[in-house]
């Protein structure tokens, strides 16, 4: 959970009280969403916002999407998500997300999800246009890890001793 | 992705129309939004429904979620979900889900949870009350697994050659 080399901060919001269940804290399903709105933000500071997705014919597919949920949330609490670039090849970008109570950081959950470039035109997999290549380069280069981070690549499963 | 040995159907809904993105298909979080009531549902086939949680002091807080989508959902397609008990403990539930398009049960994303029992008084983990044991013995025994099902228990990565 440490913030490691300078993460991206790529999106900010706040509870909401419709996102409060019946155990009184932010629903499960409401982090996805966060983390959701977070990947968007994140497209668009590669170069796939809207314009970008209808002039290059491209978008891009969540594929996998792992929360693991570390404390929880409240009703008008203030929530940030940063945001590093784990891995990635031609056409697939693998994130981790961490999103924080935004006034002391506390990380709240980590949000991991595989990515995959779409052509729009055929629907099926294709490698990222150049210049959003050079954007991944830059984000993979500027907030990369020198080693894998612990809190990606985990399987979900009980340990026993 | 086979059904293996007789799931429980908890869960059916529709994909709405606000649940789709500007992909034309149903988004990522709007997955995890079904996979979650379809969790409650599972929980109140446990005897843990909104006056069982009140009568015992007891809920099921989600510890982490996994969602592998594995084709793309559209609005006004009929869903169905269903749900197997991979593996418990005194206190926890690991959980697989498949969404499946409800007419020709075709996969469309398998969720894999885990839930941890909590007693609302103390806001800790603790055992299941002895109805709900019961009904999770049940349970595993109908739904558990001979081999660990392959869409469990898996990590996100890129897997290179």
């Amino acid at each position: 959970m440490s913030a490691g080399p300078a993460a991206l901060t790529c999106y900010r919001t706040t509870v909401r009280p419709e996102w409060v269940d019946y155990n009184g804290h932010m629903n499960d399903a409401a982090f996805a969403g966060v983390f959701s709105e977070a990947t968007d933000a994140l497209l668009e500071w590669l170069g796939l916002g809207a314009d970008s997705r209808a002039a290059h014919g491209y978008t891009a597919f969540t594929l996998e999407t792992h929360i693991r949920y570390l404390a929880q949330a409240y009703e008008g609490q203030s929530l940030l998500v940063d945001v590093r670039l784990v891995d990635h090849d031609a056409k697939r970008l693998h994130v981790l997300m961490t999103l924080r109570e935004a006034s002391e950081g506390t990380g709240l959950a980590t949000g991991e999800v595989m990515l995959m470039g779409i052509d729009t035109m055929t629907g099926r997999a294709a490698p990222f246009p150049d210049t959003i290549a050079a954007r991944v380069g830059e984000l993979y280069r500027e907030h990369g890890y020198d080693e894998w981070p612990a809190d990606a690549g985990r399987a979900i499963g009980i340990r026993r001793g």
